[in-house]
């Protein structure tokens, strides 16, 4: 299978870089507008580049090599994951549907623009078929992960507060860093709709504010549950559910900065944690009540979904088997992190 | 020969995993004073840790697993690297003493304490024989690489204004994080003298401020010559300098940021950028004056420099030889990184 990503930001480049860590997912080519030291260590690695027919001398002038124009790469590929920024979605969709090719978008794409908007634990299998999916984004994502560990419960009701970063830490030009801001100050936050794209029925409310950091997105999560609960049942929930883990208490953890620090003494690629990871001490039940806080590495946690989507287009490979592959070639764990 | 690590930090899991990499050296074990996740961390991978005697009960509460205390791992090592907090150091020098050991000291000591104060470039041969000898800081190595680069001239004066980050990326307790902090605000700073401690001929001078980031410092440096250069002529001497890389023209590269992301593009482990970078686009000349701005990668540049120490006090294997072997085991770069 032929996959090409179209756009090489934050998310491209980890997705290309998944891709080529998968036995059934080969990548046709990568895309990128403006020729700088991505493209030159693209050249570096053999990885094919192409780029928008507006951008070619650009790209000739500071001696990159490129392989051709965005048409070509979507022509010759199986598939397409749409990683562009924000916004310019519609536009690709165009293209993608005159050469009849299936494609993936992210979370900054409008849910409207797509057949399915996908999570690979809560909604596999209904991508089976469908032309257009959506993986929503990364607050999203942390999100239904957690709301899937707590399954066997029926949940009544969800309040999040999201605190996230500013920027990403390759970003120079973007802020806020010295402030913490409401975004948006109207409550709820669109977050909690995003939720119910993959999850119709659930009943959430979401709040979100900013503040000066690169690292992670930090949500303080409540749940009501149906029944009572202890801690160390909702604990055992995580501990099982695929893409989740654990900071134990014996850890001392209590930042998203050491987080990061254990993805880098991990030896990650990019030190990247595309799991959602509960700080163990966080999880507080009361009755039926439960509260609980996590970090969501906002640069990698829907990487695993993208390479997932791909498969569940398909629907020759299920779920559990699809999620398998993806975290035994990512490594990504489950458990106890640390 | 049997390497121990005497300290788990910033430097002290960096050279602990450099030895690990090296085909003359062995790691015997390390030593933390706190149990978290660097210890659990430490467990899995099967490394000796060992810990302060008043440490024991703390780690066996957290059901770590210890091999000993401090004590017991410097007298089954032939060398210890000592990556304590700063200002341990003259009383760690002391059990080394007794028990007849030589040892590495970092830069956070005093230069009076050691028999040479090192950098791999400048002064590897005169370490051989030595009993005590200390890795000069990041910021003086980064002077140091960048003055041996122009060792075909004659220097007559060096102006360095270092910008300086204000905590490593796992520090949660420093800042500042909203102030351009001078420090010290007395003029001439402290980093002269520190480059003096390898090259006491040399005449220069530095001021220092910090500023709230977490990943690199930068340097702004003047050098005076005895004669006429080239930004070409300047540009050719940094490219054929071990652990010094070129931020081409063409990489668009502005930014700590940027080179940080380098590093993890490259898939380097923590994305650490042992090299000092030199931003090309700044380097200019006018007659005999050189100007240039290059980035210091805090938590890793004098990683391989103490590699290179631990040789150099042997005798046994050439300046050249000890920086070729330490640069290919750990993808040390030099020439254009992009």
């Amino acid at each position: 299978m032929k996959v090409a990503v179209n756009g090489y930001g934050t998310i491209g480049k980890r997705v290309a870089d998944a891709v080529l860590v998968q036995n059934d997912l080969q990548l046709s080519g990568v895309s990128k507008a403006t020729p700088d030291y991505e493209s030159i260590l693209l050249n570096r690695r053999g990885i094919n580049l192409y780029v928008p027919e507006s951008s070619i001398k650009k790209f000739e002038e500071m001696g990159v090599k490129i392989k051709g124009v965005i048409s070509d790469m979507v022509n010759l590929s199986d598939i397409i994951v749409d990683a562009t920024p924000g916004g310019l979605g519609p536009q690709y969709k165009q293209l993608y549907q005159s050469m009849d090719k299936p494609a993936i978008f992210e979370g900054g794409e409008d849910a409207s623009m797509v057949d399915l908007s996908f999570n690979s634990l809560c909604n596999y299998e209904q991508a089976a078929g469908k032309k257009f999916v959506r993986v929503v984004s990364c607050n999203t994502t942390g999100m239904l992960r957690v709301i899937y560990a707590l399954r066997s419960y029926k949940i009544k009701d969800i309040e999040v507060n999201i605190i996230r970063r500013a920027a990403d830490p390759r970003e120079i030009k973007k802020g806020p860093i010295n402030s913490i801001t409401l975004d948006p100050v109207k409550s709820p936050s669109h977050h909690a709709e995003d939720v119910k794209t993959v999850l119709p029925d659930i009943k959430i409310v979401t709040r979100a504010a900013i503040v000066p950091t690169t690292l992670m997105h930090l949500h303080q999560m409540t749940i009501w549950l149906n029944k009572k609960v202890t801690k160390t049942e909702i604990v055992n929930e995580f501990l099982n559910t695929p893409r989740v883990v654990i900071l134990s208490s014996a850890s001392r953890v209590q930042s998203t900065a050491e987080i990061m620090e254990i993805a880098r003494d991990l030896g990650r690629k990019r030190s990247d944690m595309p799991e959602v990871a509960v700080f163990e001490e966080s999880v507080n039940t009361d009755g039926e009540k439960v509260m609980l806080s996590y970090a969501v590495h906002q640069e990698s946690i829907v990487v695993p979904e993208n390479i997932d989507a791909i498969r569940a287009i398909y629907g020759k490979v299920s779920k559990n088997e699809s999620i398998r592959m993806t975290d035994v070639s990512m490594g990504i764990m489950s458990g106890y992190l640390v």
